[in-house]
């Protein structure tokens, strides 16, 4: 039945009017493709990532870190009510296939970490970069533009099923 | 945006027949309503639930307690990936805005006892009764009909709102 | 080097001052012993439970739901700071090789069931009892004596391992 | 009664020879000076750092992923059974008033971002270094030397208090 693919969009709730028009368009575009959208369910990149999905007809997943679903951004259709605070980042990670990390900050960082550690792809625009002990760790996979970044996500799912 | 309702079907990976029936029964009427079926995603009454809900076109999603969407049941159509092992029945709890409990075992309590601290109510088809220090707390309401059983989570959450 | 026994006391942040009085000889009793009490590291039953074993130069440790250390009650020695909101009742309960239940609303009932699902044996100082499907449930021990209570706990420890 | 300082100490499993001679230099000299260790309770790094401490009376605390407390290594005398997988990780840094990270994988990646979150001084010994949208973020304070670096945290977590 898990046909569709899922993808996790992670940034932070507080982001440049940039970072807002790069998850808008990456959700309008994981919507046009069928995937499910799968995100933190607040407000800034979640809820700029939601509103373009939704605004073309998409499916939206927001687990949320507090203990009501009120908490949720309007475009979040199927609100996940942790109550687990921010090791809740752990369950956005993993619940996608593939990441698209927007800016973000040391929440969106422990989310790449978690995505990491599972072996999921991640794709970033303008977010964290990373060198372990003083070596380049080139995992993140840097891109421009959010229509591509949505595009080499839903390979990189295919690629690994 | 979230206009629809949850409904969480806890109950154990191991049910008998009678429960099974109820379970599936419980997932079709929710399907009917329109409401959205939460569950733990994994087999037994929660297998059965998600099957009765997709036969009706019903939408289902499984909070999981491993690291692995295959995990999933095959009438799960929106896997969460938790990791956080059996600390998931809080979020499976949580996530509803009413709980209907089916048979179940010490997994079930815990997330009935999630629910009634969240102030969630909890309908029960066969479950767990309570007492405190030797006085019976009727916060889990006894019914007996599947149907019957929707029916009054449903009305819940609408008087709750 | 883990030859201490972990024996963890649960109930409210509200309680009786019989309940009270039976957390702090609780407590009292397991510092005697040489146990180490785990418990959520609130106040109520918590708190009173470490005063008691602090007043015999017991070791605490309180497991605590929030992001902040300094929401310990004064008598945690060693605080967890989980951040994960009451899904902390699951390593409340886990984290003790017996529990010690003393009146109690659904948190306790949460840890309760968290133990038993785990095979955790639960003394029960008026708190609650089970019945599953008109069945009594007899896996919580009522006892009415809080040094009997200690030291069933204990021998219960022994014998399971 | 929290007079006690406690730092954790965060780094993988599998680690090369010097870093279980810095680790175990870094556990040794936190027992001297009387502070708690933290750690994930399991192998390389969290097994010297306790070992080290141990050798030097010191206290050691384990926050395990799993369900077992047989899982702890054999130098943590606190074990904590959280059952929530690598969720645990937020649970290690911010049971720490200071972080040492010494080399490490993802996992240690999700425990640093966690900490920064949480504004908790973070401490690396040949750990991950961060830039965010191709600026560097010196937030990780780099250190050579174990001594020094455990004198660097117990002075951080002065000035925060």
């Amino acid at each position: 039945m898990q046909k569709r693919k899922f993808v996790s969009v992670i940034g932070g709730s507080q982001s440049s009017a940039r970072e807002i028009r790069l998850a808008e368009e990456v959700g309008r575009e994981l919507a046009r493709k069928g995937a499910v959208l799968v995100c933190g369910g607040l407000g800034g990149i979640m809820e700029a990532a939601c509103r373009g999905a939704s605004s073309e007809g998409g499916i939206t997943i927001g687990i949320l870190p507090g203990d009501g679903r009120e908490q949720a951004n309007p475009y979040v259709q199927f609100p996940i009510v942790t109550g687990i605070g921010y090791a809740r980042n752990a369950v956005v990670a993993k619940s996608g296939q593939a990441v698209i990390a927007i800016g973000g900050s040391y929440g969106t960082l422990s989310e790449i970490a978690y995505a990491l550690q599972s072996s999921i792809p991640v794709i970033g625009l303008g977010t964290w970069s990373l060198s372990r002990n003083g070596q380049p760790d080139d995992s993140v996979i840097p891109m421009e533009d959010p229509v591509e970044a949505v595009d080499k996500a839903l390979r990189l799912i295919q690629a690994n099923n």
